[in-house]
């Protein structure tokens, strides 16, 4: 009801602050009998970590995730899910200059009003931080999908104005994908767009600056049904989910802002009989989508991140008390955000696919 | 669970098919004591109703509301308010023609495939008729927040590639700017626009095809502080409630996906004290959100709607069993859905801010 | 949140007061594909029904049901079933002489304060006829259940200091044993003992007096594993259930009070292999749920009643200005109301245990 | 919906099981602002830790709490509040002899079967260990009552068939009282039963068994308005709080069971103005709660504790194949839970109670 939780079925509930002792994440919900490998897990976490390239943030944090309970002999056992990260890299004193004021364009003026009260270190509950405990539930929630064929790939698809050629994305070769887009540090799978995109971001770096940019991400292997009508559509429940990860402020599907633009005769998408006798659709303007539940197409998406807030400038803003005020941006913060989010977005994606994948199992008697 | 439900504390629960006996929701947790006025309920409803103009659908329903319950002597009780509506034109012949064969971009095959079974009579659960039990309950969640100075303020901005110009909105003339939008048939506040989109419709209609569209939204009056951290950001809950409604493919809010495309500088909204000496920012590229709560600016955001998928021509389609069939378009059907989604967009508006006003009474012991 | 709805999977919304228009009820969560047996349904209903018998009020309501959404052709179709009782008898006048005064052990004093406005009409929202919305919901979950051979029997074992012995329940004479149950208005198994019930209340009733009761309940044919661990466990959903129903002033399962007496040597449940090569226990003095969870035996568990609040004798009381009044029940009261309470005891059981039984199926992988 | 979260507004979910890392709980919506007393949260778990005494299990942990999260400067900030308590006293060795028996009115046989998995070691989640975490989290709510006038005072009431006598409690005495039950180990706030009961749970144990009890618990200064009609009454989620604990197999308030065999002209509360102006009742056999609702005299219900399943005998049970096979109990177990049941009640109240303080904040406008 705080806001802390997300999912029904297969629900995780967060806690903690960039600079507490500690970060985590419990999932309640996870069905008995899921093997998992904590390795995959930390992988992924590692992708989300501050410090990995000279275009991210250099605060460095190992974000090692620890599991408290919930598991045995290497299985799930039905009851919660514990996982925590400690916080390492606390340099709290870059921020002791941020007690008084309020940055532009962060949380800390509608946090300090909310609540009355405001960790002031790093932007506390507000700071991104707390999308490693999604990262590290996401992961888990990507374990149980697999065992169901259902993979995610999500890249960097804009940079600013570059834009990735789209990408032909099949099961066969996810993995592959996955493994192509590492190759680079900005995680676009079109190699020659990502060599644009991480020379604009460096200079973008050094004039103290930040830049903002698009997620593309596409789900292979879901079956029809998924996705509940009315309010829980699938791409509702999509939306949400990326909404609520800092920085954005755009979410489409399908055809999206596009499909405003479109004719009904354009965009509808002719039902084909497959080859192997199952149902598709010639072309995917919905998005693997109708009816808010899931047709077995592709389920794509895309989500527009806004530009980090902290830059290395001089801004006006005002205290505590309302007074105009001047601040510097201080600390080690990202010039372009969306590198780092491509775990986060995928972790949400499967947290929801996860979600109705279970809630799914009730629709018939 | 099974999405028929909406909001936390102010929440509401839907129910009924296109061509059953009636629809209706129940609203649980409106706080005793609300004046309700039932004429501005019913005013609402019949800005959505069908059959309003020559650019919507022909079909005519009267969409009379009535009150079951929760109510006495005008006031709420506190106990659940049921409203329901009778389905009264209920021609299912117009769609005897769609038993065994499913319309591209509807939600008949998904609905069929997750169920086992499907209400084929005008999509049934999946048709845009549910919309009314909303704006029901919408229209007393605008009546809660008007007691707090809140107001919505929604219009078509976009209809195809034609584009509204940006207007300006602020508390002192927003019923003038309700009454303004209400004197076209196609709810743009610019009536120069206004005229090109009814032209464009109108030959779009002519053709037998549908065209898409988007509404602008503007929520002015809100306090500081609505909105929770982390998963349930106000603009994570707006967008999930913007994209449950039919026929959205996209959301954005404040800069949106255009903010993806500028730098930091350019973006941040500077903290300004205002004459009266209350906070304010300079631009408002965030949206009237910040770290997912209310900043006290204008709460603003777009919402894609895509072309409406029934229309006038021969489509191919499967059947049940997966043969390749044909389809017609028949029954009344609108053009082009905006002008009837202005309401349905400004009613769940209502709901989500009348949601987090009520759970941000909680923030503070 | 505001206390309407029940249960989480199979999920109920209630609404509507004693003397508004209509009471009802909305299914969210019954699974597509189930048979609706309406006649069922209503035979559920007439057992609850005002008027049926001389120890029960006099009060006539015929509470015919109709379902409005949620079914086709016979069956559920996965979407919210809304059912609606219209109230007819609605002698409200019998309700005027209470606008100003308090009823002794009633809800109109704490109605009123909470609220700040009350439906002063038979109670509003406290009488207990909202209970006809839950024996409509429940005898849904019954047909649900009866698909997994879920059989629910429940009977009056105690009326004032008059008790029931004990009675053998199984599966083979389920049906037979309601028709038993039911050869006697006050529906105690027992037809000796059934006698002296009757008797009783009619004595008492004579007098304008009121007596309290309990009711005993067997569920036979659950599966071993429904209920949660920690905070869901069946008994404690169990014992919610109960404890919402007007008048309940206790619950117990299993062993009960009496348990908190003995030794664990006493206790303990021994496991044994039945012939079957089912697993069994030789007593049951866990009422068929261990750690929460259903074992494989009867559950059963008791709930107590109070005597109902309406008396025909003059009381002291206060007024809403907190002056000392006098009042005299009127109007036609159950002197005694646990006759008409076995139907709602097995109504509640009933969504408890289509809850967790959906909720089972996501156990593991 | 994994049943491992309680309360809607203040809601906790624990983690954990006996013999893994640490267990835990977040607790979520606890409003910004709260003064925390970590000697006082410390405070309540010692008076549940086991080994405290003769008459508890001679298990030996100190259970020391660490807050993760949510906290700044000693206040609450509004954000989730994690608190961890490790396992230090793991001798899981002394449960290596039950891998492969289902020990007798355990969770064993129902866990193994629901999951198909079971992590033996000490009853893993079952355990009441679990409780712990619901201390914890019940302090912090006790925390916020406090700043309300609300006080909690439980003590152990029945031993067997030992029983203590009323006792009087007003809210200028309640710390007296919490302080003259913390004068014997068995805390029953009447020293004469008290050594009776000590005695005899002494004899008990001595003989390998266990006996069961009850435990009563008196709610001050509750203001009139807590509690929601129909599903969430203030005794039904009472209720539902008090039989999650483990043991528990039955729960009264007010009159109880005693009040079935009562009359209605002897059962009801006459309303009486008291001399500070305010309205009370004669008696309260309502048990301070009205149609759901407080109505301001002491909330009082008793909750009813089996006797502890294991015991230092041998019993027969079956093993994980269906064979019948021999069990000791080992290990060190309490032969008597209420003692440490207390400090459980008084948490699990105080939860319910915040809960519904926070929920009635908007029952009017």
């Amino acid at each position: 009801m705080a806001g802390n939780s997300f999912g029904q079925l297969f629900r995780i509930t967060t806690f903690g602050e960039s600079h507490g002792e500690a970060i985590g994440v419990i999932i309640d919900g996870c069905p008995a009998g899921l093997d998992v490998d904590l390795n995959y897990i930390q992988g992924e976490l590692d992708k989300r970590k501050p410090g990995q390239s000279k275009i991210t943030t250099q605060r460095k944090e190992s974000d090692i995730v620890k599991i408290l309970s919930g598991m045995f002999e290497g299985k799930t056992t039905g009851t919660p899910i514990a996982m925590i990260i400690p916080n390492e890299d606390q340099r709290s004193k870059d921020y002791g200059h941020n007690v008084d004021v309020f940055r532009p364009s962060h949380a800390d003026y509608t946090y300090a009003t909310k609540y009355g009260i405001r960790d002031h270190r790093g932007g506390g509950r507000s700071s991104a931080r707390e999308t490693a405990a999604r990262v590290a539930a996401g992961a888990l929630a990507k374990l149980l999908l697999k065992t169901q064929g259902i993979e995610i790939f999500a890249h960097v698809s804009s940079v600013g104005k570059i834009n990735s050629p789209e990408i032909d994305i099949n099961l066969s070769h996810i993995n592959a994908l996955i493994n192509h887009r590492e190759l680079n540090i900005v995680r676009c799978a079109d190699l020659d767009t990502a060599d644009k995109m991480i020379e604009f971001i460096d200079s973008i770096r050094k004039q103290g600056d930040t830049v903002g940019g698009k997620v593309s991400c596409h789900i292979i292997g879901a079956p029809v049904g998924l996705g509940d009508p009315v309010f829980d559509k699938l791409h509702a429940d999509l939306g949400k989910a990326m909404l609520s990860i800092n920085a954005v402020h755009g979410f489409e599907f399908g055809s999206g802002f596009s499909g405003s633009e479109m004719r009904g005769s354009e965009h509808n998408d002719i039902f084909i009989k497959n080859a192997d006798g199952s149902v598709g659709t010639r072309t995917n303007f919905s998005g693997g989508i109708q009816g808010g539940i899931s047709n077995g197409m592709p389920i794509e998406f895309k989500v527009a991140f806004k530009p980090v807030a902290t830059i290395m400038h001089n801004q006006q803003t005002i205290d505590g008390e309302g007074n105009v005020a001047e601040i510097t941006g201080k600390g080690r913060h990202d010039p372009c955000v969306v590198p780092r989010a491509v775990p986060i977005v995928e972790a949400m994606a499967a947290l929801v696919l996860a979600d109705h994948w279970l809630r799914n199992r009730n629709s018939k008697l």
